[in-house]
């Protein structure tokens, strides 16, 4: 079959996961007779150079005339002290939004072969860890109005209409039936009126769906239970702002966060895929970077965007085998393992596909 | 001397701790010859079960003529069902604002004696871990105007006006003069704008603290560190929201929240004590909370509004004391120790005084 792919290498370290996952990616093509279009394009930091701004039209243009898009890290410190508008955040944020993309899906995923990595003690983890976070990612406080009252005083609104979160709820009361039927919704509803209307959205929603067990937690006392109980958690709903926070704290504490994928979907199929680590400018071009999580992402792309399913199920085999075998960078190194680089990485997946 | 104390026991286990804590009050007040006067007052549950009202204006004019308060814990599944503004969290929210208790400071220390409660693993903690979280306490979403459109949406404004932040970033500063002088700003200035102009004001006051080593982090950059690497931070300051999270997490990562005082400073010294620990409805009564969270928030209304330092350090001198000797409430029970009640624990430590 034959498929268009936007892809968006992005700042820092981003043009070498991005190269390296479309080996990968090009090998599956191979193997499994599929041809898969790349369109390079600019965002981001890269973008801002070129272009002065961090996300011009033709980007939106090529992203929305395909099936998915692949991006590997936006940002850095280059561009920390262009004005707000303009940085490579706002890019990232306006792609979001012009593509539709209102649900994150955060897996946070501890690796067997990475159980020494993780921050938390075995008997907290016990065999393993397996979260769903699903945080609301085109609405809420980053995308409410903004402004200033002179020199005095700056806010943000945090709002939330209906439509906006019966698809989220949806999403994770649909996700969770293909997993452990669990959906713990995450708010503030003893402080914010916003929280409030959010959580009955949700319980609306749940009507929906008998075989599903919702629960509601407060943002803090989430914060606490992913570390001193993380297994609890199947399935996490919850809103722009406090899923940024939450899934941030869920990928630390798997330690396994230059391996986690994540997938920024609109209605139906069309999907923006890309690792949950950063643009790690301090280890740019020196082939060190972890390239899992980016080819991990190009696996939810063949499996949420493409449905190709078996391809997808190659791909994460392959990782997982090539771990088996030692192989690691540098940032999940431990003593025993072999050490390599951002291409030997690659190399070594595609062998084992 | 002679000092008049406001004494909120509050809900679910709240009469238990707080009646145990003012027993060791009057082993202060015996040992080293003070008077305080004690007088109860209502809020929460208990005041709405009362008065109808989680926050009668009583209960303000009482904590308004007292030299400090000293609150047990809110709140509780009984009154889940109350509407919004008439909550227990609702009279907590409203007391904080009428007493102008706008700087709120959560250390969170691990004990020694309780490492084995930690859920980081050992290499992660080190010698140990002294974080202060210092959390603005009456302003930011919390009070934002708040509201409905109709049936489609709801919202909250974060909003924070210029001496908001400068009094809560000064306060911060003065803090990490008397500690490791170094101070962690949290936001998220690559969204939202009242972050940015936190950020500014925070860098406005940095100014005048050339000693103290500034750094910013983003909000998800902080949950992620908080489990990774703790041990780089000494004093973070934050807005009401972000501090709500990240106190919660911080205290969590130490294994000690049973054992967390808090302070919630107005300006000059007065200041309302407190656990940070909720109100456990499901052991109330049963003399099985764990009593030193408030016992040691007592050390610090001692020692932050009464300026008795040496009453306060005898406090916690007795705490570790006790807790060396192996006694423990469930909580924080191991093998090999001596498991005792609310009381007995509050009787050990008297004796230990
Ligand atoms: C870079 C930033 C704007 C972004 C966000 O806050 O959404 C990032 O933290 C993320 O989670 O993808
Ligand atoms: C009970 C609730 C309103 C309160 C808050 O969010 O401030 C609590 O979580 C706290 O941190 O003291």
């Amino acid at each position: 079959m034959n498929f268009k792919i936007a892809v968006i290498p992005g700042d820092g370290i981003g043009p070498e996961i991005v190269g390296t996952s479309l080996k990968v990616l090009d090998k599956i093509a191979e193997k499994y007779d599929h041809v898969f279009d790349y369109t390079e394009v600019l965002a981001g930091g890269a973008a801002i150079d070129a272009c002065d701004t961090p996300l011009p039209q033709e980007t939106v243009d090529i992203c929305l005339a395909s099936d998915a898009v692949l991006l590997g890290a936006l940002g850095g410190p280059k561009w920390d002290n262009v004005p707000g508008d303009k940085r490579p955040e706002a890019g990232l944020l306006a792609l979001r939004k012009s593509l539709g993309l209102y649900a994150n899906l955060r897996p946070a995923i501890l690796f067997d072969e990475l159980k020494a990595s993780c921050p938390l003690k075995p008997e907290i983890i016990g065999n393993g860890l397996d979260i769903m976070v699903v945080r609301e990612l085109t609405g809420g406080i980053y995308f409410g109005e903004k402004g200033r009252d002179g020199e005095n005083a700056a806010w943000d609104i945090m709002k939330y209409t209906r439509p906006e979160v019966l698809r989220i709820a949806r999403k994770a009361f649909d996700i969770a039936m293909k997993r452990n039927k669990k959906v713990t919704n995450v708010d503030k509803a003893n402080v914010l009126e916003v929280s409030r209307f959010w959580r009955s959205c949700v319980e609306e929603v749940a009507k929906d769906y008998p075989e599903v067990e919702l629960n509601h937690l407060y943002v803090d006392n989430a914060a606490m239970q992913l570390v001193i109980n993380p297994k609890q958690f199947d399935v996490i709903v919850t809103g722009n702002l406090f899923g940024d926070i939450l899934s941030d704290e869920a990928s630390m504490i798997t330690g396994s966060i230059g391996m986690l994928p994540s997938a920024s979907m609109a209605d139906g199929k069309f999907g923006m895929f890309e690792p949950i680590h950063g643009s790690a400018p301090d280890i740019a071009n020196q082939n060190k970077a972890n390239p899992i999580a980016t080819i991990v992402s190009v696996a939810m792309m063949l499996r949420y965007s493409l449905d190709l399913t078996k391809e997808a199920n190659a791909i994460d085999a392959a990782v997982q085998k090539t771990l088996a075998q030692g192989y690691r960078t540098g940032d999940i190194f431990s003593d025993g393992m072999t050490l390599v680089g951002t291409i030997e990485m690659g190399q070594k997946i595609i062998e084992n596909l």
